[in-house]
């Protein structure tokens, strides 16, 4: 039956992560492996509120058909928060409501990509971007990056050679490995692009997350040609069951995006989308955000703190101001997927790095979530995750 | 800077139907244009309450990500309702959420096309379908279609000829035409899709909005051989701005679904499965679906005798047994895309035919939409409608 299927499913495959996801579900297994906010921390009242409310004052109008851009209360609220809390000048019109994140990473697949395209990543990068973009059979080229980003002086090499239809960059606690672009590299990608015309599209998902350190302004916020395609969402400051997300781009990307959503889903929850609103209009969400960046920097230090206890001297791992995940870099000779096979066995998981390489390379690294588990949790879970890495290095050496 | 974007970009444009839907917000327009359900009907009570139970019970995991299949309790539900209610023999892994039908079309499409690959489809057919499957640059081919729907016997013709990779169908009250395909076609079609190993997408969103007439089992409900890929929603039997709907498909398929899913939104909203369960678990939701068909037969009634007693001879329409919509044939001269223009200035409005085939041809034909409006705007709306097609008439004769 496989010969009536498109091309483009060949090289498709389901994420190892969300196959990961299924197994753990057990109690007694600890996993780092999700990328799952904090669940005792979901403003569950509160959005129990903002439902009853949206129903009782919206009545039928929250759960009829809507707009394929959005609700527009929700569009006027985010596009004031993006321009007074992440500097970026955005007007309701600029702003699309998506299905999650994930949806505008599936849409500017769509919009950009035909078979062959390159695509310019950070290596590694967010498996689930690798994911929706292989559907429209991109070649990926990743770009050299260290422990502040990737690096924008080399980037004009890649451009001419690659003529990638644009970069995909996490700039803030990136996914997988935990590091920010500097301020200072912002305005070089942000020169550089404009040189070329380079579109980027960049991820920002964690932003808010900061618990240590200073901000910088997204790239967006420097856009004054209309090059950046800028994603966020509402899954980790308020819950991602609600899958809502944004992009903020420029109009005849925006244009094409809203075309291609039409036909994806129509639109988002109508219903969805009031309850965000109504949350975010009647509560102090800054407040809220600053509960979970103070959790998320405890369970930070205390998984830095047992990960310097337990690990041999040979592990190395990324520090991280923020977001969910710290990188961890194992000695010559470890194969993190065999590792997460041990690691099963003593009820730990974590991801294994090769999913977060276009080509699967990246045997030597593992990402580890810091976000889901207690500190109790991740002490245990480090100390069992420790006995596996010095069985292995014992083996390997 | 539209050399960046992809090649199947250049064939898209954005719905008219959806963009008329902005203009027609103001209240004193009436609107037969679109397929929205009776917003007075929205269980809006209930759903509340299933909200409100659905966070004091199941707390914060009905706020996480959750599994890109859907919600286990939800999946079996709706597994036991195609079993008992549509006699198709249905397991929950057999079961994909989705956001809203529109996305398995999106999916399907996304699944199998390749550029070029043909698709049958009535004549005319569901414009989302067209939009959705036109991302992927189908080429469509249209069967021969009458009172009755699908014409069975033409279709090993065109399978031969035109090698498919499937056919997409609207068996119940189908939309544009409100056309029922008769029991025994349902027999001949699938023994065809036998015969040829042809793949048929079965589009049920109305199939539960019988008014009139005896019901006729869904093809899915033959299906001893994997070829039926059967989608329904539970837009028009509870509300459509939830955007749940589900596929019903062969294992490959759904597996292959899946997994584009899990690119393209990762998994439909946790908060609205969940609602949506609590819902049909705590409700008679086949008292609310009668209540529904009650009201949309008098409303179907209600334009038949507007129709009957305000257009001209030469116009014909068909008398659909359930759904929403109802297919005017005007008169050789009459170009319905100007009627409309003429109609706005009424403070009336319709789809114009030729939105309903992928060729743009249908220009004689309108779709008119009864579930929307009230008896009473029916009645106004059709007697503004009849002026302006005997206004028509005058001109074109």
């Amino acid at each position: 039956m496989s010969a009536i299927f498109a091309h483009r499913m060949q090289g498709v495959r389901p994420s190892t992560v969300r196959e990961i996801l299924k197994v753990t579900e057990q109690p007694d297994f600890i996993s780092f492996a999700g990328g799952l906010p904090a669940p005792e921390l979901f403003p569950v009242a509160e959005v129990a509120a903002a439902a009853a409310r949206v129903l009782a004052e919206g009545g039928p109008s929250a759960l009829q058909y809507g707009p394929t851009e959005g609700y527009a209360p929700l569009r006027e609220l985010l596009a004031a928060q993006m321009s007074a809390m992440r500097a970026i000048s955005c007007h309701p019109d600029d702003l699309l409501i998506t299905t999650g994140s994930q949806q505008a990473l599936d849409l500017i697949g769509k919009v950009f990509l035909d078979p062959g395209d390159c695509v310019l990543t950070e290596s590694p990068t967010y498996l689930a971007a690798i994911q929706a973009f292989q559907f429209y059979e991109a070649r990926f080229v990743s770009v050299p990056t260290d422990e502040h980003g990737l690096i924008p002086e080399a980037l004009p090499e890649y451009i001419e050679r690659e003529r990638p239809k644009f970069l995909y960059t996490i700039p803030n606690f990136q996914n997988p490995t935990g590091v920010t672009l500097t301020a200072e590299r912002r305005r070089k990608l942000y020169q550089i692009a404009v040189r070329y015309g380079l579109v980027i599209v960049e991820d920002d998902p964690y932003g808010a997350l900061r618990y240590a350190g200073t901000p910088s302004d997204p790239v967006k916020s420097l856009d004054s040609e209309g090059l950046v395609v800028y994603l966020s969402t509402v899954s980790k400051i308020i819950a991602p069951g609600l899958r809502t997300g944004w992009v903020v781009g420029p109009a005849e990307i925006l244009r094409k995006l809203t075309i291609a959503k039409q036909a994806a889903d129509l639109h988002s929850s109508s219903f969805d989308q009031r309850v965000v609103h109504r949350y975010l209009t009647d509560n102090d969400s800054e407040a809220h955000i600053a509960r979970i960046c103070a959790a998320y920097g405890e369970r930070y230090r205390c998984m830095d703190s047992a990960l310097q206890a337990g690990l041999p001297d040979s592990y190395r791992w990324t520090r991280p101001e923020g977001g969910m995940f710290l990188w961890v870099t194992c000695p010559e000779g470890i194969d993190t997927g065999e590792l997460m096979l041990r690691a099963m066995e003593s009820k730990i998981i974590f991801v294994p790095g090769r999913d977060f390489f276009p080509d699967a390379s990246g045997h030597r690294y593992m990402r580890l979530n810091f976000s889901n588990a207690s500190p109790e949790r991740i002490r245990t879970g480090i100390e069992r995750l420790a006995e596996v890495c010095h069985a292995a290095l014992a083996v390997a050496t």
